[in-house]
């Protein structure tokens, strides 16, 4: 008979899977909005609204972490996995909210391929956070990492085409400032997926 | 009788407090010098004398660090937190700084208010320092992390909105870039704020 | 007789020392195609090339990383340390193909003494890590991090410098838009290399 002493923290992967789900969520919400783009579009409260509710995730996993004894992982690595997770939803929502304020008038291509390769790599952010239950299978984990570091990759590279168009095309220097605001925002996001892609690596690297 | 096998490290206490009533100091002379700014103000140079003192703590905590066997809390963490303090002073510095050397003429009431922001979350940055020393009163320094990150989303939403009427007021896109500079400055250095509540956060979980 | 029951990990140095090799290497390949800038260099290819090689070798340690039981110093430092040094080369990379994309006619003096500090900097980032072999001399990395600490404030002072020249002497906002985000990239490949040093500064005070 086995007895069990140590008492799984299940709760701390319930929560972490479900901003995981939030993040792709908010993603998908953010290319919806910028395939149809309008300054009214209720999709950009849609994602405040959802952002509100990633701070309160990100706050109920911080106290349990302050809370609980035992956790599945180190606490740092809870603590930098919940954070960046949240950094992802503030710089989404951060960029739906610059466009409505700044008055954005359409959204170019270049902008909505980069909000797919966001969504793709949250996607992929969610796979790498549902293996963390089960530690065992190490090396489906670390290829979804590495698959969120080629997106990242991808991101950089649309950022740069995306700017080397602005600055051929836009005569409008204060539109430059603008766009190039919102592509970094984006890109930004791309990035703090990879970030939690680290975190993630590091865990398994670890436990695994 | 009690033996104190285990000589409490007071002096790095002793550092992190100093270098906290620092940062309130120097964001205190950022503030008071946007109230009255002035392309010759003194402050401006008493801002940079006391990023360097800042710089001496720092490597005195660093120094120590490296000489002391047994510490109050992890290495790292006591690398980190000194580490995020010193970026506040040195952002705030670099804004003053960058003020100066772009010639600023005047100090609109977007930038005061920010400085506000950064000053509330620095003397909350102090009061949570202060609580390292009796790591018995979890919750109330974990209320500070707590206000500290609520000043930051305070500090992000003023940004915004400062951009949002600096792209609607100011048509000359040189002086747009040059705030946008500014304002970036200021707000990073809320940002780093939450960067050291973070790590504070960090330390309590792991030991309060 | 000693046993030597733990195998010293030697590949992980390997790796390390050939990354800062490459770090290196990328930096004088980049001031050397500043000193003699031309939009068809074939050094812009050189430097994406010797990228791509660093992305190999990060895999490689990551790898390691993940296969190896007993690691000379913590995980958490390995992976930090690899992804840093990474970072430095992502970006000079990045600066020198932004350079291209952007279409940049000259390079500045301001430009070409940033690019000097970049490589004084790494050349000092190669002796820290080639330090790590034998953690006995402390004293001497330390003074290595110092260093590379001081490079990066004058990196910061240059840049400031630079942009003030820039905004003193240049009316097109978009040529001013584009060097500043040149001038940034350059100068946040200097901040890696001060992020590279912090990790070998918390390996040191830890293990040596």
């Amino acid at each position: 008979m086995e007895i069990n002493l140590i008492p799984k923290e299940e709760k701390f992967f319930d929560l972490f899977e479900a901003q995981a789900e939030r993040i792709c969520a908010v993603a998908k919400e953010f290319k919806d909005l910028l395939a149809d783009w309008r300054l009214d579009s209720d999709k950009i409260e849609k994602i405040s609204d959802m952002e509100h509710e990633a701070d309160i995730t990100t706050h109920e996993i911080m106290d349990k972490l302050n809370r609980t004894f035992i956790t599945p992982f180190d606490r740092e690595d809870i603590h930098e996995l919940a954070s960046k997770m949240d950094d992802v939803i503030d710089l989404t929502q951060g960029c739906a909210s610059r466009m409505h304020r700044y008055r954005i008038a359409s959204t170019p291509e270049d902008l909505r391929q980069m909000s797919d390769v966001l969504l793709r790599s949250t996607e992929t952010v969610r796979k790498a956070v549902m293996g963390l239950r089960d530690l065992k299978k190490t090396r489906r984990i670390l290829d979804y990492c590495i698959e969120i570091n080629s997106l990242e990759n991808v991101g950089d590279q649309m950022q740069e085409a995306a700017m080397g168009r602005l600055f051929a095309g836009e005569r409008d220097p204060i539109e430059v400032i603008k766009w190039k605001e919102i592509y970094e925002l984006v890109e930004t996001a791309i990035d703090k997926c990879e970030d939690v892609a680290n975190t993630i690596e590091s865990i398994v690297v670890k436990h695994g």
